[in-house]
């Protein structure tokens, strides 16, 4: 169990306990697979001498076998319970690690249980544990890469003028659930001048000729996540946007020619971002270069101007710059990449050059 | 927009400020619709003098308009940002409102930038806002509900036997979207033994002769919730599973019948408790009786034994208490109720008596 791992982690940092709620960190520690927590309070509690404990709604009474537990039912006050697991593990105060995404409700609550006490988000452990893939990691990645990959074939082949942005957001999602474990997020199918945004929501607009279409999707295989965008073309769409095509895609490629082992991600980031700027669109590139990825769509390392990691075999994550031109539209292209023998390889391999349909 | 009035609520209970992130109460209270932000701190920040600024990443540049904004770019520290927004508004401490569901790096990078503080969950006032539905809203969940009702027509004109839970699960999904604005959660189904764990995640068991099955799903009309739970029987089940049936449903009936304006939330719970207690079945029913509903599928007011709450005339909430056996299986039964003229009215109608297909 990879509890063991975090624990030594905690003991050379000198964190004496960390609370974990539920998301990937809980499964990736424990195993544990408990969703739909909610509003119920539901921790693990960890300190640095290796003991932990679990405190979770009753009516997940009939589905944790096998592990320390406390339940508590709708109705009680749950705080009370785990005030005494933390004194138990002597965990009430010093330094403690955080779930990043824990509820700030829940975390109000504990903090009236702790004494003298400094709270630091326990990803900055965690990602020393999950950043760097293993063998079997990458093996499940691949899988989630190959259906995002086949997924896009697919939409090659369908008749999409008319069809409504929604409707084909809808048809990529099922053809990801038919051939894998499911959406690692919504599809974003954005059109024409909806490209302009980069996380539209897919709406009513439907698909025509002279479009651009950014489709953004991903999918899971036993946990681990695929993320993918292609921008394609529907009949001949304005010469501005051709332009830009070319230079994100430019930019893309420079930026996954930039990655080795041993640089920091923000060179990564630099790539992209300076020969978007050359071509003088800087201030259209709103976001970060890419983001890593693994049991979470988004994760360590991100790859961004304040991006210091330093980049190591193992390590997966996105590359996606992209342009948008208000009232106009957009262009993003998104590969997944690993580092391997110290450099990068794309996960995902479906077609970039611009595909006009 | 409602901002005011949580202005005035905040300025008669003494909070200087309000720190509000991406959610319903975001939505209700600006109608900004912010999804998809992730880890990219977004905080709308409010004063008692009802001065207010938004703080977003630059990624909805496109988006947000016409709104006191910040926009904060990736690479940035967006906490040195948020502090000059504190400061302006000169809340950066005393009493301030967090928003329950707000992300705990969040909240541990906010509390830095704060002085002395004391920090409150935002939902003690939003309820006061939200709890009481105006006709508008009622209608919307009406709405809702009618969906969940046509789609169990439609689940129990469909040929069950042999179909994975998953399957069917996806058939709901989609019978849902269909005539909706979407899920309001991702339906459960629970067949034979996996009925016993009430938050079970649909698989690959295949529904079979003499299987109780749990159904429960909901949709959302232009944001509002509705969530019910039926559960069915294929051929004929186990005489245990046939009696628990009825207990369940004369303890939900109970329930309802309990509803009226100035009793306190509790009530209601205790009168399905002390059915399924009398019944024997005391220790085999591990929730609440059930949750306020509306843009939220679970919020105030908690039907639970510690609801002290007193329930108003425009309440909306559920009413599904349930029996889990291990090893057997389980029956739930779920309506969404609201309180008019006094008394409760149910919103979803669908058959209540056990259905055997």
């Amino acid at each position: 169990m990879c509890l063991d791992k975090l624990v030594s982690l905690m003991e050379k940092q000198g964190f004496n306990g960390a609370l974990v709620s539920p998301g990937s960190n809980l499964y990736y520690l424990t195993g544990l697979h408990i969703h739909e927590a909610g509003e119920r309070l539901t921790v693990l509690a960890v300190n640095s001498d290796g003991e932990y404990h679990l405190l979770a709604p009753s009516l997940y009474g009939n589905v944790i076998e096998d592990f320390p537990v406390t339940f508590w039912r709708d109705g009680e006050n749950p705080y009370g319970k785990l005030g005494g697991i933390l004194r138990e593990l002597d965990i009430t105060s010093g330094r403690l690690l955080v779930e990043n995404t824990m509820r700030a409700d829940w975390l109000i609550g504990i903090e009236k249980l702790l004494r003298d006490h400094d709270l630091h988000p326990l990803s900055s452990l965690m990602r020393e544990l999950r950043m760097r893939k293993d063998r079997e990691e990458i093996r499940l990645m691949e899988k989630a890469a190959q259906v995002v990959d086949d997924v896009f074939e697919e939409i090659l082949a369908m008749n999409l003028i008319g069809m409504s942005e929604r409707e084909l957001a809808l048809k990529i999602e099922l053809m990801i659930r038919e051939r894998s474990d499911g959406i690692s997020f919504e599809p974003i199918v954005a059109s024409g001048e909806n490209g302009a945004n980069p996380h539209h929501a897919p709406g009513e607009r439907k698909l025509k000729k002279g479009d651009l279409v950014i489709l953004d999707y991903g999918a899971k295989w036993e946990s681990y996540c695929s993320d993918i965008t292609r921008t394609i073309a529907l009949g001949k769409p304005d010469e501005k946007l051709l332009e830009i095509y070319e230079v994100v895609k430019n930019a893309q490629e420079s930026a996954f020619q930039t990655v080795r082992e041993g640089i920091t991600a923000r060179e990564v980031d630099k790539a992209a971002r300076e020969y978007i700027a050359k071509a003088g669109y800087s201030k259209y590139f709103t976001h970060r270069t890419g983001h890593g990825l693994g049991l979470d769509v988004h994760e360590e390392p991100y790859i961004g101007p304040d991006g210091e990691l330093v980049l190591e075999n193992g390590m997966t994550f996105t590359i996606e710059p992209g342009i948008y031109l208000p009232g106009l539209g957009g262009v993003r292209i998104e590969d997944d990449v690993m580092v391997e023998n110290g450099r990068g390889e794309r996960l995902t391999k479906a077609e970039r050059e611009l595909i006009q349909l």
